[in-house]
């Protein structure tokens, strides 16, 4: 793979900016990848073990020079980082990141980019349950999707280069507007997590059942649901409060379905139950056969087990 | 290990009684293991693998002589089952069975079991999103908890022998009242089965949002939900008949609580949503810690990935 950028800086040294940079390093796209994180101990972490060729103490100095920025901070600091940055964007440079949520971004960060400057936000569908600078590893987006989503007069050979250092990073990528993209989201991602924070919260506050009951049964379940909500807090706390709508709607369509649920199980109508159950078994195989999972049976242990 | 019963009858061939075959042999806990399922095909697929050292014609055959008869069929079949095998049973004999639901099992079986036949019903937790007579593997319940619940006056001997089985298969065997297991295992598994079927449902139903795009982009979240709601449809109907009851209770605090996050969203409470995540994020680790899942960071690859 030849190098697509000459500089790249990275705003936010988490589990995305991390895996970023080892993909980066992993297929040679850049020359050199800068760093900066607004903790101390984050810029320690990243110098001691080598996460960036150089970690800037200050994000101008960051970005100065770099023809790709890529903004890797939690969707509510978007706006603030931008407007920090704009003075010392160099001209023609693109400005991108990786936030889970489009409309609000764009709205936040559109209005501090320079003329000069190309915006082409963009969103990779890759995570762990894991975060900080040491969660990130160069195959996090293998096989995985990155849409992006070009605003009005987004240049499309900027689009075309940020395209390749997406692909050159493993990942598959497809364009999409902002408000689709937020309501796709709302689907796959912003209400299930909302849903298994609240599952877990549930069990946590039921005195009768124990802690320590739900943590040693949980393989029954439970467990993937722990699993999801386990991941960042202030990245989700962001997420909902601005995907709001989209989210409050398909929160409010699966409160009406559960609702029907409910009442099926009350009123002991099997039928319908089962009926419900063999429809959702037929999604799981698209996902299988789409390659976005393996027909291996998860039991909860990865092959390493401690 | 050394052999714990002469003779074990497996009726139901699914993924239970696939794994305790296997896991018996690994271990040769018995000095035969007879089955029987109820379709002409399941006991056919059975003979094929080498399922069984004996698969039977009739329930009867399977049941006759046999030291321990484990059920391994849905919930709702456990009582016809019984009063097919009871004119059969042994004197002497322990009846068992593997059922998610306990309460339910116990007033639907024990009527038939005679004076003469040991009844310890038990539950191991342990499953993947596979069914049928091949999905079976003899490691699926190393180190998972299996629950004995045993009713007024089942024999400590009975106890014991059954105990001693389950951790010759690799299990941790705890014992519960019927009651307090269904309230458990409605938070560990009933109510976040219903919940992650509900949330797939509601994903197909969107046609804003092409069946494509949810299945493409499942990786963020949605794909956890596709796996639990992948589950047996027959197995799970049974299941929420069941134990409607605590189920119900612990969907309407679900519901409860999932309102008040809704709420937080709506009026943008940041603090309380970031509380509440973090509080979550405790849970998952000390599910970790006990050994119930690893640290290793899943993103829905398997290690054989395709």
């Amino acid at each position: 793979m030849s190098q697509i950028y000459d500089r790249v800086a990275l705003i936010g040294l988490g589990l995305i900016a991390s895996s970023m940079f080892w993909a980066i390093k992993r297929a040679g796209l850049a020359g050199e990848v800068t760093g900066y994180a607004r903790s101390d101990a984050t810029r320690e972490t990243a110098r001691r073990i080598g996460l960036c060729d150089r970690v800037c103490n200050t994000v101008q100095d960051a970005v100065e020079g770099a023809d790709l920025v890529v903004l890797c901070v939690p969707v509510g600091a978007m706006g603030a980082v931008a407007q920090e940055i704009a003075p010392v964007l160099k001209p023609g440079a693109t400005v991108s990141d990786v936030g889970s949520v489009k409309r609000h971004v764009i709205e936040a960060v559109l209005p501090h980019i320079p003329e000069s400057v190309h915006f082409v936000p963009a969103h990779p569908l890759a995570g762990t349950e894991h975060s900080g600078p040491e969660s990130g590893f160069a195959e996090l987006f293998d096989n995985r999707w990155c849409l992006l989503v070009p605003v009005d007069g987004s240049e499309p050979d900027a689009i075309a280069r940020l395209r390749a250092l997406w692909e050159g990073m493993g990942a598959n990528v497809d364009e999409m507007d902002a408000d689709h993209h937020d309501l796709v989201l709302a689907v796959t991602s912003h209400a299930p997590h909302l849903i298994a924070y609240t599952m877990v919260g549930v069990a946590d506050d039921l005195r009768r059942v124990t802690d320590t009951e739900v943590i040693k049964y949980s393989a029954a379940g439970f467990r993937d649901f722990t699993r999801i909500a386990a991941s960042d807090p202030t990245m989700w706390r962001d997420v909902f409060l601005t995907n709001k709508d989209a989210t409050l709607e398909i929160l409010g369509r699966f409160t009406e379905e559960l609702f029907a649920l409910q009442r099926a199980i009350r009123t002991g109508d099997g039928e319908q139950l089962f009926d419900y159950f063999t429809r959702t078994r037929a999604i799981r195989r698209g996902i299988i056969d789409a390659g976005q999972d393996t027909d291996a049976p998860n039991f909860g242990r990865g092959t390493t087990s401690t």
